[in-house]
């Protein structure tokens, strides 16, 4: 144990790819950032498979492992639960855990549907826990800097917001995951990717006040749709879209998302994670937009890292985010607004189950939100 | 007079923006394109204003001018009409000239709404003259090359259409324009952008199903729409988003749209016009979009211009179009597919249209087309 | 005869790429630039191919042509000689017009080497006309923005110019051209290419004092080069690289450079001629490269084109030096420093000599300049 | 300790910037690639500041420092030598170390110059040692896969090389580092990023013939180059640029080459180092560069992180790079050629003080390489 700094023990609940992406983070957390609000103690780790688990505990570097998530809720030495399981496995053990008096951060979405968000929000808010909704890409220097240009008034009344998510591994019949299954992940790319996008434009823009939406399912048999198509309206008056899809052939990981204000734009492709794109109506002849390589712009997250233009990757959002998480933790402080909480993860829920009764009435869908 | 090119006597309606657009592409057709399939007059050209109509004619070489446009229709020596003006002026000079047996080119919108589009069609479909609508942006040759391809099967089944077209100059309160009016142009963003991009919709993915929009007027008192934003199925099981604006600031001619296929994807953008961007999923392990300048990709209007990588600009568009109405007329051959037709224009229509219901009634639009 | 405004008749030697760029911005000066500094009146065209200048004459609308450019230079109502002709062609009939009383412009490179192109300019220099070398690439709005910055010690003292182009034609053994000919062009890449990329370095940067460099020549029995690559130094203290190649795969029209200034940079490339990158050093936190659209600059050749954002073509360059140099003769104004002199051409090929002499001795060479 | 992994003790020498590059990379390959091939164990560091030392040890974990580098040489449970140190510190511990019967990793460039570079090599040699010259950017998947690419043939004979390394921390007169020291770091941008692009040029298209360079100091009183600038001819016949520069304003780690073949063309970027651009000649009419999103092309490296597209970061590189070494002890293997031996370092070596001679003399240099 390091002198004068406090470590938290970890209960990760799930293994696989969010596992490694979260384990990583949690690893680097006490020499990448220094020093670390808390260094983070791997005590255990829970999952289904048992050799799986038992591989992910020694990989990783876990104290134990174990396939029954009510052990890590119990146990003693866990002083955060981060929930990574499938979103079937939200709800109950998130809620145990902060009933427990652990901290708790759980993958997106929250829930399967607005009622169970809803559900898990108010029921960890009433233990005063620490509860963080892993919205990631909240993390990435440049949406922290375009949330900061905002803030500070330079994009003036915002008037267009054009998001989406756009991946193209989902064309595969053969394919196989607890992603297709209705029951397991509630939806398909609206949960899986949809939910990031309504996130961020919230996080950017504001609430948002209708939506008039698609939702269309292209391959035989998948019980989860393959895309969404919305027109969306924000509370602040701005309009644009929304989309995700896992059919856009050739776009890996491609969120991109314009913002337009009334005096600057913004635009972003989670491709090209490292730049940002500003334009400024500044009166300077030479008018365009600016790329900003993002590790320039005096970012709080950057000393973590290496000189400016030495770029970081997709896995280093999760470093921000644990480091994020930690911090409010070890003060006392509020994951908000750069971290989303669990009411955060919950309003996304609406306007995610919005989308799906838009897509079915072909209305128009007002939001209203319910608070605790 | 040259030998064995016959001539056509052009009667123009309009001088200003598109006046110069129309008529250098006019005074270009007889020596870029070799030989020229007609050989164009500058017979009249007619507008509101006497003293800028006159400059018109002088500086681009007509031969007299006039503030009547009856006089173009009763000219015995026109043989095309090619109207340039405000959209309420373009029913009555057009069916007129088609009823005096001119051949007719018109603008974009073709009318104010579906219903006077429709009457234009059909009252000059009766006629039997050769009619086109100017969407010029299928005169662009990355457009025709996706065509081309989509045509080819290259794409497999078409799962996504996204196309925006962004300007800026709309926030500025003390603009005044016929754009403005509602009279005139009988919609904003809307009849102005939004058509092209329905137009090239339907062109490259084919005919929209139904529409899910908003229409949003930003500044106090202007009559017409600033903005739209809709969700959209195609008749073909396509979906995805149709947007106009202008208000995206920075943003200054990006007409920007993506198609994803089964097996290959195509990007575009007009800020950007001599490049496609195109991805094949064909098994190579070097994967991603390639940028394909267009000039390499035997073109068949390339030929007018210059050696591959030399690359066109904007202007150019308009000779591929009067070149392409030209040969139909000399050849006694067809507008469509690669040119719109009055139908496709008012189809087009249609669409902007059930645009503007859906904005009103908050329900998803249904479209249904009329037939002669 | 247009009212007021003068007319220039124009003798042209040669008829095929060049001729066809030159002649259309003959073609579109009289109504695109408005009022034009001249009316150019199409006198006579000369080629050594009977039938070809025929047809030319035919297409561009010459009133006559010939196959004896004597015939151009005594030809009282020619006023301005432009000749396009082969490099070995450049001498004598330029010479002559211009000792005949008529103004000449010149296609790059002026000579076949440095004493052919000191040769013209001295003696047309002595007769009083006016002299442009066709360095067309100085009458892409983006280079003079970028002159314009540096001008207004935007950039501050000058650190690096890199410039490169590169095309790819030329890897194919059964092409033949006088491109190809030692006799007819003097080099290959170098003149054809090379010389362009000096022009600009020493438009943008200034005098070249000194370059050490490679001569290549890939195809077994090509008489001139494929390629050169030299590190260069300027007179004013600033180091680079100058490349041209013939061979580079995938690259048609590359014509690419960027600039290293003490304040700011600057980077092209001519495939997107319509954008400029700039980059300050303004203390701004978004730190990054500006893609400018440079139709928003407020470029003085702007006016000729469309609203903002329509984008402009390679073509159109002619148009903007053949209006530069008709308002020099009717003004009686000077061609320099936005248009190319007889001494920037004599200039250029002192560097293209001095880089075949470093490519033979394997020494850096010093550039030492003549004066008349 | 895992069952069935054997560990090797590290010790490293340096702890700033490469410190912390090289410890995130051993503290990761334990479970980043899984399994995998020797488990790192921090032993000790040494370094000049004892409190930066010590704290240096505390935050990544080795079990003690030192200030005295022959503790590490000495020190018997370490295995292998990670010399990070300055220039002028890479040849005593490094050989000292090897001599130990250490394997021994160090920091580019191998040695002050030529001379300093083959004892290094030499005396490292005959030890039988492992030795790796850690030019991490041949690490970069990227670069790996165009190393693959050009292995396969698939760029045919090879042309041109263009490379330049720019970057802009150098314009401050008020700067202090040993890497302006001429005693301690050699030379200036030729040794710190000149190197790097010679080892690239040396790895992608082979030893180096002659070189026509420059050498350049802007700040007065600065003891090395700010930046030299080279024409280069290669062994196999292709002919190119090399530069390097600390004062190109804008460019942060803008690491860029282009590789010209008779059947295809490479070009990079390292400020988007997940990005490799590939044009071949294979007849398709679609023709252009193709924006390979690197995760895509079943790189070798690719499994140790996220699904494609999600992109990694400049860190990631040194995790390759140590995985790489570790096999290559673990399995007797080779590092070259995928990583660079000593010899690698010496011959970089050569090319970089022939650039100094060249820029001293004025005269093309042609390389000779020693052999042991």
């Amino acid at each position: 144990m390091r002198e004068g700094i406090d470590r938290i023990g970890i209960g990760m609940l799930g293994y696989a790819f969010m596992g490694k992406a979260h384990s990583n983070a949690f690893r680097k957390i006490g020499y990448l950032t220094w020093p670390p609000p808390l260094e983070p103690r791997l005590v255990a780790i829970a999952g289904r498979d048992e050799a799986a688990v038992a591989e992910a505990a020694e990989r990783y570097g876990f104290e134990r492992w174990t396939t029954d998530w009510q052990a890590l809720v119990s146990d003693p030495e866990v002083g955060l639960l981060d929930n990574l399981g499938p979103n079937a496995l939200h709800a109950a053990p998130t809620i145990a855990a902060a009933e427990a008096g652990k901290h708790v951060v759980c993958e997106k979405p929250l829930g399967r549907d607005a009622d169970e968000s809803f559900e898990i929000w108010s029921r960890v808010a009433t233990t005063g826990v620490q509860h963080m909704c892993a919205f990631n890409y909240r993390f990435v220097p440049a949406v922290r800097l375009a949330r900061e240009l905002i803030d500070a008034g330079e994009l003036g009344e915002l008037r267009h917001f054009r998001g989406r998510y756009l991946q193209d591994w989902g064309d595969d019949p053969s394919l196989d995951t607890w992603r297709f299954h209705a029951d397991e992940a509630g939806s398909g790319a609206l949960g899986d990717l949809g939910a990031h996008v309504v996130d961020l434009a919230r996080y950017l823009v504001g609430d948002i006040a209708s939506v008039s939406a698609l939702v269309k399912t292209f391959l035989p048999g998948r019980e989860v749709d393959d895309a969404i198509e919305a027109a969306v309206e924000f509370e602040g008056g701005a309009v644009g879209t929304i989309e995700a899809t896992r059919l856009a052939l050739g776009r890996r990981n491609a969120f991109q998302w314009e913002i337009n204000g009334q005096k600057a734009s913004l635009a972003f492709d989670m491709e090209r994670l490292n730049e940002l794109q500003v334009f400024r109506a500044d009166g300077d002849r030479a008018r365009g937009f600016k790329t900003v390589l993002v590790s320039e712009a005096d970012q709080p997250w950057w000393e973590f890292w290496w000189p400016p233009g030495h770029i970081i990757g997709w896995g280093e959002t999760f470093v921000h985010e644990i480091h994020h998480l930690l911090s409010a933790i070890a003060d006392d402080g509020d994951v908000a607004p750069v971290g989303a909480t669990f009411e955060d993860g919950y309003r996304a829920a609406e306007v995610c189950d919005a989308i799906v009764r838009s897509g079915q009435t072909g209305s128009r869908e007002q939001l209203s939100y319910r608070t605790i």
